[in-house]
């Protein structure tokens, strides 16, 4: 029988996890594993909380591993390294994000892009090497390979630059990958939530004009005033629709809810990209005429690969870029997820895992 | 009062029309106009039977201006040129496709993809730069400003040859935009009729394997024995699909029914490509998860520029690419679209206009 959660590994941890599909989260002792040689072990300072550690709390994708212990926006401070790890020491301020392990011998892999290694292993409810569950940054310490740590660089806030390392990454890699990133190009960003705003900085930061796509006024002044987004454009407004039909070189659309394509395919030039960060759970309606009339495409993307992780944090850190959020303590997650679900936050919640995570 | 089409244009013309929405064609005297300084009159050889032509004549699109005369894959020999025509002479073989104007002066028509051009005009019931109809080469001459003409490879037969106007450029034009023609990829294309099985000889002559993928057995034979694919897959065998799960870099896919793209986004590799060229009426489903997952691209691609035509056509003659045709006579046109629309047909109708169009 499969050893419990506190007993499975030597060195004993404590966070909150959720143990059913109610996903309410509650106080849990239970252990990480001696620090490998290869391993960093640091002490978590603050774990942003990003929507997929809501759907996982509640098994919404269908593949959590209950007790989960989510968080995979985690910045700490490194406590021990085992014998044969390079890249850090003891002191030195890291992140890890959505993964902690992979094949290391795919294409995908040889490629920097582990992010999409078949074996990739989340950052909690995956089965890691050794056959034990990942547990998440809602928790004291971390020991995780070196290769899937990144350096923290020293004018980056640990707390407001925990969610880059996901919600940074994931909007980033795709305005590389996809060639949305010249300066003066134009982009939409659908939706101005956790993903949505780092992408307007990001975007900005990189020379680019941006649209900002909401389906009311309501954050028109932020988006402009706050975030710097030069435009705005209320999708349910088709005068406003119409008059900038054929005028964005791409759009990232980081939407999760069911919504129209047809109107933001519309909004792309021809030869544009609709780029899909969001995960909708059921399919979208995919009109063909303006793919071939325009020769657009529709792609995707998630997260991205460690060593794009570590050139989006440093660009972020060259560019002042970070997330706005509110600090929360540990105990106050259970009413963040209910905030959050509501869309009640503008634009992360992120944990002060170090100063209120207490060991009952 | 606008004129009536035999009396718009000065030099008189004869072809078969349909006047309404039954698509029905009977013979009709027209006219065209006097032979431009940049013109090229030519009789028509020989024109192809494209499923657009069906589609136009019945209206189905929406915007067919009646009566319509269909035709955009025309072979011909030239009989008089306009005194600043450069490229042709008196005598020479040539083709027309599917477009005979555009703009020449936007970002698409200056990077040669004229086809993208907002205001391109067809080769038929489109509105020309002088404010009349076009008509298309089920017709016993055509006139059209040489920038739309292609010159015709010697050793390419002027029936086989006329489909790749249409048939031929719609699927070598996304395989090259897409990069799905390098040698040793694994590409799969999606539905055997008119285009897909010149995209089988395209991809073949790359250097490129080529998977057909149907959604029964009954054209594996010919798909493998006559065109030279690499293997065949039934869509409708969940075993067959699973055991080719993630093994193509990119699928062509030809099919205008409604049908499910999750199976075929399965067969693709990560960042692989899903290029549709057929035109559902009514939007497909799209499955959101296999995009970010794997990073996959939906896109579409619709005909091609007239410098890609033409390269599109020394190509299928340096490899001896032609359509697998049947050849019919004029009078035949109604029985042909009968056929056709019921997929009767291996793989595409040619008419034999110069021996069988004869004026009333």
């Amino acid at each position: 029988m499969a050893k419990s959660p506190a007993e499975e590994h030597p060195v004993k941890a404590f966070g909150w996890a959720a143990s059913d599909t109610s996903g309410v989260l509650s106080p849990l002792t239970f252990s990480r594993r001696a620090t490998g040689e290869k391993d960093v072990k640091f002490k978590v300072m603050y774990c942003g909380i990003c929507h997929s550690d809501l759907h996982c709390l509640r098994n919404e994708w269908g593949s959590t591993i209950y007790p989960i212990i989510p968080g995979h926006e985690i910045a700490g401070i490194v406590t021990e390294v085992g014998s044969k790890v390079e890249k850090f020491k003891v002191g030195d301020k890291v992140g890890v994000g959505c993964m902690v392990g992979s094949c290391r011998s795919c294409n995908d892999c040889d490629n920097n892009i582990e992010n999409y290694c078949p074996k990739m292993m989340f950052t909690y409810s995956s089965i890691y090497h050794d056959g034990t569950v990942t547990y998440g940054g809602y928790s004291d310490i971390m020991v995780t390979d070196e290769h899937f740590v990144v350096r923290w660089p020293d004018n980056l806030p640990l707390d407001s630059g925990a969610p880059l390392l996901c919600a940074g990454i994931t909007t980033y890699s795709p305005l590389r990958y996809y060639g949305l990133d010249k300066p003066g190009m134009n982009l939409g960003v659908v939706g101005l939530g956790g993903l949505g705003h780092v992408a307007v900085k990001f975007a900005k930061a990189l020379g680019v004009k941006v649209t900002v796509i909401s389906t009311s006024l309501n954050k028109k002044e932020e988006a402009i005033e706050r975030l710097g987004a030069d435009s705005f454009l209320v999708s349910r407004d088709p005068d406003q629709m119409q008059a900038a039909a054929g005028t964005l070189d791409g759009i990232l659309d980081t939407v999760s809810a069911t919504h129209p394509l047809l109107p933001l395919l519309g909004l792309i030039k021809s030869h544009g990209k609709l780029v899909l960060v969001g995960a909708p759970e059921k399919p979208l309606e995919l009109p063909v005429m303006p793919l071939l009339m325009g020769r657009k495409i529709v792609g995707g993307s998630n997260m991205g690969g460690m060593k794009e992780t570590q050139e989006m944090l440093d660009f972020a850190a060259k560019h002042n870029i970070t997330a706005d959020v509110e600090v929360v303590p540990m105990d106050y997650v259970n009413t963040a997820m209910k905030r959050l679900e509501k869309g009640d936050v503008r634009y992360r919640f992120v944990l002060d895992i170090a100063n209120t995570l207490k060991a009952t």
